[in-house]
């Protein structure tokens, strides 16, 4: 393992119970040389699409041999399997509810186990809490040095879940929708810089146009370019397009969810 | 002390203001090389309940010599003394208002001691900021080596919260009642798995039966057996009685609250 | 740079999405071997002055040498300049929008530089997200031992937003305002216990008079002193004039909002 090693923590447990304190007090009692970080407890209850979102954000962002668990895991305690996934760079521990989709998707190699070692796991085994007896001690041990193999066998029949892709009805369109709404109100599309990239291929000429909610959608360079209240795209830090107002909250002035649909065309 | 000592914190101070921060920084002015580990800063403000059954479902995961700190602290400035507790295992450091009950009752050996060496306080010790000018200060000295017995006088009239203790009005049956609404809204209920055992050795045969809100509640292993949006029982994964719905909020649906009764009885 | 390098962080993020856990994955790339502090990421959504305010009631608990990381950043992407702070004992890093207000007001010695090294950025660094590509890997960098001087440009044009202070209408009275409400719902006044003092020395004798909303205020050393649910005031922690409600929230109660007028006069 590295000289620092890493794990983070990505949860749905909230910010009042002691949950996720309880898992980094089961962390440390194994490995009190670990770096135990937060990337957020505030993952919407049960929400695994959330989840798996926020840690595909967020987990390249990190050093290497980073040893990242998340936990949003409404089916605990049922058939659902303990995993963990072991890419090029990085650990991932969980469960098997397709937390991990967007890794598989953007992993070269990608090893899947079933986490079946029992003595690596907290004596008291609890049919409830898999972060503290199960998920925590696993990624303590790794952390320590013990070989990923050793935590249980490779499967290959892991939960994937279908993450929506958008569409192309013809050449010079694509449909999306959005994927997620951020703190600021901001709402996020499933189209990434690179899908609008392949649309511009379609023709030398022509600009793009967005159209959502029934309205084209000017596009800016960044947020402060938008000078009035009024909605704007433009391509965000993680290289998605998104809807905003400046230093406004566009999902709620303009009725935005998750599912909504979003048009992008080459005109002109 | 430990190599790599810890000190936690578990206080109502939220996440807004930048007090826990504050504390944060007078410890690593004291102690650089100490590991500072949130458990929850969302305590229910002035809750000195919640935050006496938060530490006392917490405390124990940590590796021996942790150093655990809560603040909520509604009498601060008032004759409330500042303590500290040390167990075989631990050291609790917060007011004397009752925040360590659970602590008292389950350790073997346990001594409290009233925080009086102020020399070992902020300079600029304040009237209404314990935390970050007595708790965060002596807790900082302490993971740096200096003995327990170097910071007061112990004392044995300290506050006990009385928690309600599960009635047994006939020897099948068990009364209890709501003690916590935890992020899920699952209600947690102060009967354990052992006072259901003790029921259980009342007779050989017969089935418990549980009873809440004028209704039978199923039983279940884990939250994933019950297969609809009724309201069901099960054993939580910190040994309590819990009643939940599966991926909903039973407290909101069921307009559960703390204090609300529950019967248990050793039926057939 | 100290032996114990430590960042801290104090945004407008919340506690959802991962922005502020992808800036400890940006930090601990470069530097495994920093400890993060987070302060709050609990911040107003774009309010800049409450980032100032946070700042600069906690930067000074923190050793010497410590990194204060602040973005609360409408204005990103825009021609709005990041910059770097360097007084006697700290280094600050954030947007030139004003968050480092009072921590100009309040140093002897204070250099801001223009942060133009780029080779010190990420490169593929974004229009929107400057937190993690220009301050996240600056104060990396500067914690791993690179002189600040390396990092840009000084400059004397930083942006100072003008904090209310208090106006002082006669000799013996003194007009505050609300700069700050609280988690519990106290109300801060910016009336510091300086102010008192020098409203105290235009006369030998007299009494302090507070009036709020339209009634005389009564004083008290701490909280606990006030037995029933009026409004009282005090000399909070930070050394500021403080509203409280003991045991209750004092601006839902009676209505106190930020910028709210409060008098204080030296009578009889």
């Amino acid at each position: 393992m590295a000289d620092n090693p890493i794990i983070t923590l990505t949860t749905d447990f909230g910010y009042r119970d002691p949950l996720a304190g309880i898992m980094k007090g089961v962390i440390l009692s194994i490995n009190p040389g670990v770096n135990i970080v937060d990337i957020t407890h505030g993952i919407g209850k049960y929400n695994v699409r959330e989840a798996a979102l926020t840690i595909g954000m967020s987990y390249h962002e990190f050093p290497s041999s980073t040893i990242h668990v998340v936990v949003t895991d409404p089916g605990v305690g049922s058939e659902r399997r303990p995993i963990m996934v072991v890419t090029e760079d990085y650990y991932f521990i969980g469960p098997d509810n397709g937390v991990f989709s967007l890794v598989y998707s953007e992993s070269e190699r990608c090893e899947v186990l079933h986490l079946t070692a029992d003595h690596y796991f907290m004596r008291d085994k609890s049919a409830t809490f898999h972060g503290r007896d199960v998920f925590a001690p696993v990624a303590s041990w790794l952390s320590k040095g013990v070989i990923s193999s050793k935590f249980g066998e490779p499967v290959t029949d892991f939960v994937k879940l279908p993450f929506p892709v958008p569409s192309t009805p013809t050449k010079t369109t694509l449909e999306g929708e959005v994927i997620h709404i951020d703190h600021f109100g901001n709402a996020i599309i499933n189209i990434k810089v690179s899908d609008l990239k392949l649309l511009r291929n379609a023709s030398e000429k022509g600009v793009l146009k967005i159209v959502a909610k029934g309205k084209e959608i000017p596009f800016k360079q960044y947020y402060s370019q938008a000078k009035d209240k009024g909605l704007y795209a433009l391509i965000n830090s993680m290289n998605y397009l998104e809807l905003f107002i400046y230093r406004g909250d566009a999902a709620t002035e303009f009725n935005i969810k998750v599912g909504d649909t979003l048009g992008v065309m080459l005109v002109g």
